[in-house]
């Protein structure tokens, strides 16, 4: 997608210099565009683990990318596959929610094999990051090709007026690689003339919807309102609100979502009212290894500064301020669960289906027996 | 209740100078404590409008000593008898949606009679204003103790721990005369040795939880936790709260409860979650004439900047930062309405009642035929 006019990805090879992948630092948004340089596993570690990229699609390709620059520093052969198990440790531990990141490190280990040259490891674990990056480019776009229908029918049934979408955090393509999960049947419903309306839950405690959402959508000029956390239920309450559609970190097998926290509070009030909650996911987010989300799905607990201080623009440099008395604690839990019943349904790369374990495996008959 | 261990009440009349109401600014708190001084009905109009004060109960009383010094500088009676509509109008207008507003000014113009000298009206408005905000400490201490008995009981079941009770916004002394709604009977419990724990939503846009809840609860050495507006669901779900109890803004005959915007979202999910959920109030935040809260109670809509700036400390000085892209608009509705549905019960100064037309006219039959 576009800032300034210019079409990027989230994430890429330098062209010039294969020993360097570009990302941008998302925590300046929207205020800065800063470009940063990722050039050893650790940078990618700090970027994954200090939020700098942020967003299960892009975590885990992020990932894919340190272990390329892991094996692109090592001395030798030897030396590589004596550290793999290492560094996928310290990759997989950089965030505890997120199966994405499991799944793309699993897939850059399978695609290195024992006995190969350190060069080979390099190209290989070059090529599959890549890979790992088109593939997300492309289930996002099906996602959003998925998606677009219902945006359709919502606006036949009511041609005169914008279709109105509440969303939580950023599932856009910021936390993606392109085009987005929850944002992408938006992108591609707006790019074919239909008029579309976004509520913005600004998402504390890192407003992920205020700076990035609000900052992508304007990027494309996709008309949107920024809203507290606090207002979609009144929205819903009072018919302002036509589809909740938002991202996930991980979806069980029988449907539960985990995603940013809060998300839970829309979807009782999207079903207290009536209003179609859709969740919309890659492939790589679902844990066929998991029935029960509220039990199973870790939960990641971060520092209690994020919800004391927030960030934002003071005379034209990025501050943060104390909301707080300093001597208060806060608790901050960054994803809550969503149970498959309160679930519209879920739009995948393969189709949309309900949230349940017999509605997967519709559309993943490859894990009935798994 | 205390401020660095000194008694006060949120509003009083100077002692040595009656023609001053001292007040907080009570948007400098946590990080400063500014005491104000009101002179005239613009003074008092303005602390409402752009909530220097706040909260219902507060709301009324400040209302009652503007009247009060509009009469202080009032030439002559007959000017007086004449502005008095136009006062009345200024305060009602002052702010929408707390009903408190309403009954105050109107308690006050009925304390003046046709043909009172000019003194006789400025003694009676000095004397109503001060029964007004008496009163209402009254009230708040009623409820404390209607309440205490709700948090006594789970205490007696899980005597080894505090009880853990959530609230949201401010409903606390700062928002009263002293004592509060929601937090009386929280102040009750702990001054009689009962462990409390408080989960304190923050509260956006304007973070009341966080910059008034948690200071008046951390001057009282009251143990409590900062969350963001997202985590009450979450929490809920894992059998960390108790009770959740908040306050009102207006209450309709049949029990529907308008209060600060996102109260409707946890109400969702303690229902869900099978949390007792209480709404604490005095008497005359209960509008008799309303019978659907969803669509009767008008909701106040603010300036979208209190949602794209966020206001707090830094390097020792109150600044705003602006956390959105500032080409994306915001919107601010200030209350949403949770249905008597779900409401567990309400704590008023009669007595606790189901959310309901019967269970409040059973502690109001006067009421009945009203």
């Amino acid at each position: 997608m576009k800032i300034n006019g210019r079409h990027y990805q989230t994430i890429w090879l330098d062209e010039a210099d294969p020993s360097v992948v570009h990302t941008f630092d998302q925590r300046r948004f929207p205020h800065e565009v800063v470009i940063e340089d990722l050039r050893t596993l650790e940078d990618c570690v700090a970027a994954i683990r200090d939020m700098h990229v942020r967003g299960a699609p892009l975590i885990g390709v992020t990932a894919g990318y340190g272990l390329y620059l892991a094996l692109l520093q090592a001395p030798d052969a030897e030396t590589a596959h004596e550290h793999l198990l290492l560094w996928t440790a310290q990759l997989k531990s950089a965030r505890p929610t997120a199966v994405d990141l499991f799944f793309a490190v699993d897939r850059m280990v399978a695609a290195l094999a024992p006995g190969q040259s350190l060069t080979q490891m390099q190209e290989a674990a070059k090529w599959e990051a890549g890979v790992l990056a088109q593939e997300s480019v492309a289930q996002c776009r099906r996602i959003g090709e998925y998606g677009l229908p219902l945006i359709e029918a919502i606006h036949s049934q009511h041609p005169g007026r914008p279709v109105r979408i509440l969303t939580h955090c950023n599932a856009g393509w910021l936390a993606c690689v392109d085009y987005g999960t929850a944002l992408a049947p938006v992108y591609l419903a707006h790019d074919k003339g239909i008029p579309v309306q976004v509520w913005v839950d600004e998402t504390r405690p890192r407003n992920q919807g205020a700076q990035l959402t609000a900052f992508e959508l304007l990027q494309h000029g996709i008309p949107h309102t920024i809203i507290t956390d606090n207002a979609g239920g009144h929205l819903m309450q009072h018919g302002m609100v036509d589809i909740v559609i938002v991202g996930t970190d991980r979806t069980t097998r029988t449907g539960d979502v985990a995603n940013k926290i809060g998300t839970y509070l829309k979807a009782l009030a999207a079903f207290d009212n009536g209003v179609p909650f859709y969740v919309a996911l890659p492939s790589s987010t679902i844990d066929w290894q998991l029935r029960d989300g509220l039990h199973e799905i870790p939960i990641e607990q971060r520092g209690d500064d994020e919800v004391k201080y927030v960030q934002g623009l003071h005379e034209g440099r990025i501050k943060q301020v104390l909301i707080a008395p300093a001597g208060s604690p806060a608790a901050n839990y960054g994803f809550d669960v969503t149970p498959a019943r309160l679930v519209t349904g879920l739009i995948t790369d393969r189709g949309i289906c309900p949230a349940s374990e017999e509605g997967l495996l519709q559309l993943y008959p490859e894990k009935r027996h798994a």
